[in-house]
């Protein structure tokens, strides 16, 4: 019998077995209503109820303060790219928007941001290959800006923010892509934060966006009006036929995180995972971590062994014994276990044994 | 035992019953890999033969000249009325753009276009609540325009263009969202053809954009990175994570399309579906048919009776024997029979019949 697979690709990523076997299971008929989910109108009191549902459960597993709102929009992480600039930047005369540069997302967010603000790179890890966060001070911060943005977990690199900074009355923004809801965060200390779904919340195309209040109602008038947040929330994220798939998806991945008791259970359990695997890389120098041990991420864990060829022998052997798409990203190579939310602790052991055994066998 | 489910939704529709068995069957475990669809990368060999598929499928099925090119999109269709006037509004130095407002969604374009371009509704048939499609003739359309657009199939109005008018060296844009691929079409009519998905097509939440290849390379400098069709179709529709299980189940409904018989065979179904509903409206003045006879739709079948009341009381007794969301749009009221491919003619059948009974119980 082949093996059980084990997925630990970086997005579209793996979710929570029991929440596709109900998506399966439910698939012809939502609800007795003898139609599927992704078959009704985004309108329908049904599908609106699935919404309002997913929206009030992020609530209640994050702690989210009351004068936040939580919006689903359209394309992704990269599309918010360019709304948050369009949305934010005439908060301020300067319309200037700051930069943090820790990664490939995190500089290609800030590229896109030159089109809609007078985008400035406050600071940069760019010079260490991204193996760390960068560190910056209040005093860094104009406090003319619009916004701060950075890149809470940088996926590519499996570097993380420990602690944020600090930014006086400039909102600080957060792609929270590849970390929302693995960790408890106090949401006060941000303006917005956003994410793709594809790693920790459902599939992909769509992305969450969680921001305060009094950011709404500054878009810029050449802001697209799907990408216009204040329309999105006047509308409940549905000015227009949404991704029903998806927002169906997320409500069943957080009623699954709460039957796993909620972030902060979650929280341990992705601690005991990536130290495992930490674990296995420190014990060696066969295995080289890529991160700083100081900015390590619990989501994406990325290493190097001694040479490509060495690389790609580990990877096949992975693959033949069911450890699927531990391919690191072509901007730095070598191996990255993506261990978002939905990854059993069975999966990483049966990853940090096989690591252990073909050091045996290769070193 | 409860009545089987006929779906006349309006969007997010039905799809083809084997398509949704096969989404089912195949949940869990995509072409033997252990993993789903929705879990693997979009840049994976296995989901680029999936978007190369249905991108052939398409041009097979509709002998689209090799001079257009086939994008996947995000946002539905709204998303390219910002979109449109943003890649093309500079292609000529007016920035104009011709609106034809034949309906609810040819309005709504009209309007996100005055954002990124000069703007101009040269007909409009709002004088006549939208019952027919407006005349306009080439004389009328100014020669030094970017583009004008109409919409092809109105999905609320249940109108259509039977012919597409001449535009001389103006691109002609089409918005067939509620339409596509229900009739043979000649796109060399056309400078771009684009449809939000979840009508003919597939899930909500994404579009497909057929664009002839010398429009591109015109986007203005502020479009956002993910509306901008020429990197689109630089990347092969991957610039960002797309909506891998949209594009997926695109290319399942085009394969049992072909199986049908094509868009050849499927558009003479489309007529004896609809023509069976007009014929029942025709034959009594118990239903209203909203649209003029000329330019009646063969996808969106829409209809009045004389009170309210009486439409309430139609669409309950419908409902309670499996015949949904038969309900108008709240625009027009009344009621609204959505008839698009992956309706079978036993639904029609026996709504049909549920029309002469309903009829003779209540005139
Ligand atoms: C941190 C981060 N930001 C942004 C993105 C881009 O997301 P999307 O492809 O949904 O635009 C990714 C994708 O992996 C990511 O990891
Ligand atoms: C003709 C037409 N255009 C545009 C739209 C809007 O599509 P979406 O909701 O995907 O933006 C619709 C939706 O029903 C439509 O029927
Ligand atoms: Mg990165
Ligand atoms: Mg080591
Ligand atoms: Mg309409
Ligand atoms: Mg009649």
């Amino acid at each position: 019998m082949a093996d059980k697979v084990y997925n630990f690709g970086a997005g579209p990523a793996m979710l929570p077995e029991p929440v596709m076997q109900k998506i399966q299971q439910e698939w012809l008929n939502f609800q007795g209503m003898g139609v599927s989910i992704i078959e009704i109108s985004h309108r329908s009191k049904e599908f609106v109820a699935v919404l309002n549902e997913a929206q009030s459960l992020f609530r209640e597993l994050t702690g989210l303060p009351d004068n936040y709102r939580i919006l689903f929009v359209h394309g992704g992480a990269r599309m918010q790219f360019s709304a948050l600039p369009m949305n934010l930047a005439e908060r301020v005369p300067s319309r200037k928007s700051l930069y943090v540069e820790s990664g490939n997302f995190a500089n290609l967010a800030a590229e896109e941001a030159k089109a809609f603000s007078h985008m400035e790179i406050i600071a940069s890890s760019a010079a260490t290959n991204f193996d760390r966060i960068p560190k910056i001070t209040l005093e860094e911060i104009n406090q003319d800006a619009a916004y701060l943005h950075i890149t809470s977990n940088n996926t590519i690199y499996g570097t993380r923010w420990n602690q944020f900074p600090q930014t006086g009355d400039v909102p600080l923004i957060a792609d929270m892509t590849s970390e929302l809801l693995s960790r408890q965060i106090d949401y006060n200390q941000f303006g917005v934060v956003y994410a793709g779904l594809q790693k920790n919340l459902g599939p992909s195309g769509m992305a969450m966006v969680i921001i305060r209040e009094d950011l709404l109602g500054h878009a810029s008038r050449q802001t697209p009006t799907l990408l216009n947040y204040t329309q999105c929330d006047k509308d409940n994220s549905l000015t227009n036929t949404t991704n029903t798939f998806a927002i169906y998806v997320i409500k069943l991945v957080l009623e699954w995180l709460k039957e796993q008791g909620g972030v902060k259970a979650i929280e341990k359990l992705n601690k005991q995972k990536s130290a495992r695997l930490y674990q296995v890389i420190d014990n060696t120098d066969f295995y080289h971590g890529i991160a700083q041990p100081e900015f390590r991420s619990i989501m994406n864990v990325s290493f190097k062994l001694a040479t490509e060829e060495l690389e790609n022998k580990f990877l096949q052997a992975a693959g033949a014994i069911g450890l699927y798409a531990l391919k690191g990203h072509r901007k730095v190579g070598g191996v990255r276990a993506s261990i978002y939310n939905p990854m059993p602790m069975a999966g990483v052991e049966k990853l940090a044994n096989f690591m252990t055994e073909f050091e045996r066998q290769n070193r």
